[in-house]
């Protein structure tokens, strides 16, 4: 069958331009919302089934941190109360050491906190929105064969193998790391791209309620960092918490017994073993292989006037930042934004959108990559630490001045290349004013020591280090 | 029509197994030298004619600069001096300053040179040295249309449109920089990959003999360089010169007609224009639009046991270090060496290659894609230009200890990685001697100055600037 959805010149422009959306994940269905607001025709495809209707969503992570950059990409088309008042608020990270004691890490100033948001659930709800749209259709069980970068034609397979041909006016990606839109922009020249797998995995583990309430504290991000291993526990609104373990693949494959689970367990995260459950442990565990884990960067997003990319089709980022569906959902605001400074003309709208965007969603492809890496080579620093806490102390005296990058990123809507380079200022100032500060003091230091006997207050190291030691985790 | 050429147990296992090798350009067909004289069933699969037929080659560039690393590898096959013998020997840059003055700067030392060599010369040369092994087959127009990472089964189409299948036991993949073969690489997982553009193109131009003789001294390697501009000429052995101007593709596209090129030859390169002759220059110049150049890099290069890439397919690189044959040659040397270690057991050789080839692949592709941004950025800073100086007076006095990197890279096997790594090191060591020596001399000239009236000898500036001018070029 062939359908032409192309233009036709008896309606006003933005009334008869087709847009496809291909991708009905969470890029994709706010995306359909942003252009069915506009009064585009928008057609969605997605290659699996309706997930309202699925039993088993599988793949993806359960959960996901909302934070301001998303909340704002929401709100703009009405979705943000009904999403956040299905998300559990998380002010702080509870950090779990090794001996069993839990310290909480606020993540920014009083009120400010990230959301734990159920996927699936924030999928169906966009889908729905995206659904009240007169001007919108979702085709499921569609999956992309082929598609023209001259014309904008696009040959879809349905599930009982029938081909189905479509003009679009404008083609949007937001299929996912893996997207099949993108090869096509792999075969241009001068389109520069990269994927880079890191050498850990992930895998997921339940954490059911104990005697119908939540088996740890419900308001916080739970975060074990053991260096090279790491495990968190988001909370979930049936009083589960979903426990990801991230750990370097060659070390997943040494644990192959429930009892090695459990062994593993005992060294690492024993207080969470009769949270989990030793039984359950030892099934779950193996329930999936470990997940990999890709950073994709590519440039330009755009394909002349006919197709951009938005998302992780975009720009996969690793999940050491909680900013992958943030970026995504902004990148909808973004393009939104250009549509309306540039009155939707397509070919002037998307160069501006590469030229724009490319280098935030580089800079949080980078930070990401940098906290990856940094957690394993730095946190153990004691400078590192104690650097963190300065930041945060400066902050609170110098609110305009000092911002923590982790705020700038979380709770702003800050530029993202625009953080990291007020970041590395703010590094040097701070690193020159500790430098000044110690210079100081080793002279007046000196001075006091022969004006005055020397009589040291018992410092209680032991007692700040737990703290210090929290701040490992990037989350 | 099927073939199937798979393994036949009444042979020893050497003489039986089949390698594909895909691509029949320099890298396959000296891959093809190299698995033959080891006895295997050799088939190269190339989707062009067969070049030494074919009247007109386009694309790739006319001369290449072969070095050490590349004769070693011809060596392995007896190549060597034939290849040698068509070379013109290149024993130092020449630069051409704007006001025409040309200053030779060696690239090594006595004694030391790169070779000029056709590349179409090169490869029939190749081809025709694989057709003399009985066991080798050479199959051109054979285009690769898909092929099985399980099974090794290979499909390719034919000029006439016919379907050929065949089964190999391993599939060397030498297809370049846009290789056919490592698009089944990208769909495995944890696969890393990037491929980056650099916003010069290059354009190639012929400078003809006069009355019969090289227009320019044929033993040197012309360079022109002028910041963002370049402009470097190979001799042939025709007695003419390829010039390859690079230029950032937007000043390209200020260029449109006869006038302007004479122009722009005027502002930058007058010197060149008898030489070219104003009249081919301004036909010439528009003969092909400006061509990309692209940096790939990857990991692994291998597929199980049954597939590993080599060259541009492995490891496209910009051509600042002239380098990208040379790697390519080297590949196969590498390669064969630890075919010899580990008794060509495909399932322990192809692992092993990846883990020794990735570092230094990526290493040269570093240091080319280093090259190109620092002839930009640095070339005009005088420490840098005297930190060059003061490297190659070291390595005369200190032969042992300091090596420049150019030395290493193109004079040395030593792997590119090490090269780079011992750079780092005498980097550091050579700073703090500069130091340390600036730190004696201003308080050794405060004390003289003290001590004796000063009586400064006129210090040739303009006479050193030249030389030191030169050193911009990375080549």
């Amino acid at each position: 069958t062939t359908m032409d959805y192309s233009t036709n010149d008896s309606k006003p422009t933005s009334e008869k331009k087709v847009v496809a959306v291909v991708g009905g994940g969470l890029v994709g269905a706010l995306n359909a919302c942003y252009f069915a607001k506009r009064g585009f025709q928008v057609e969605v495809f997605e290659s699996r089934e309706d997930i309202r209707q699925a039993k088993i969503v599988k793949g993806r992570s359960i959960n996901l941190a909302l934070s301001h950059r998303g909340r704002q990409a929401l709100k703009q088309v009405g979705m943000e109360d009904t999403i956040v008042s299905k998300g559990i608020p998380m002010h702080s990270r509870m950090v779990h050491s090794l001996n069993g004691t839990q310290s909480p890490i606020p993540y920014g100033k009083k009120g400010q906190y990230i959301l734990s948001v159920d996927r699936a659930n924030l999928n169906k709800e966009l889908l729905s929105a995206a659904e009240t749209y007169p001007n919108t259709k979702l085709n499921f069980a569609h999956k992309l064969l082929d598609w023209s970068t001259e014309t904008g034609a696009m040959t879809f397979v349905r599930a009982e193998g029938a081909k189905e041909e479509i003009q679009a006016d404008l083609i949007v990606g937001c299929d996912g790391a893996f997207s099949a839109i993108r090869k096509q922009f792999l075969r241009q020249s001068r389109f520069n791209y990269s994927q880079t797998y890191i050498p850990h995995g992930y895998l997921e583990l339940t954490m059911p309620p104990i005697n119908g309430e939540f088996a740890m504290k419900p308001n916080y991000l739970h975060i074990w960092p053991r260096n090279t291993f790491m495990m968190i526990a988001l909370p979930n609104l049936d009083k589960t918490f979903t426990c990801t373990l991230f750990m370097p693949f060659e070390e997943f494959e040494k644990v192959t017994t429930g009892d090695q689970v459990i062994k593993f367990f005992q060294k690492y995260f024993p207080d969470a073993i009769p949270l989990i459950g030793a039984e359950a442990l030892k099934r779950d565990y193996f329930h999936l292989p470990a997940q990999a884990m890709v950073s994709v960067k590519c440039s330009p997003y755009h394909l002349g006037d006919k197709c951009v990319l938005m998302g992780d089709a975009a720009h996969a980022v690793v999940p050491f930042y909680g900013q992958g569906m943030n970026a995504g959902f902004e990148d909808c605001l973004v393009f939104n934004e250009i549509m309306d400074q540039l009155n939707e003309d397509f070919s002037a709208v998307l160069p501006e959108y590469t030229r724009v965007r490319v280098p935030d969603d580089h800079a949080i492809a980078d930070l990401a990559m940098y906290n990856y890496v940094e957690m394993r080579a730095h946190v153990n620093s004691k400078w590192f630490l104690f650097r963190k806490y300065v930041d945060n102390f400066l902050h609170i005296i110098m609110p305009r001045t000092i911002i923590p990058l982790y705020t700038m990123v979380t709770f702003t809507r800050t530029r993202y290349h625009k953080a990291v380079k007020r970041w590395h200022w703010q590094d040097k100032v701070i690193n020159q004013g500790l430098l000044f500060c110690a210079a100081v003091s080793v002279a007046g230091g000196s001075y006091l020591l022969v004006r005055y006997p020397p009589n040291m207050p018992n410092i209680p190291m032991e007692k700040l280090w737990p703290r210090l030691q929290a701040l490992k985790s990037p989350f």
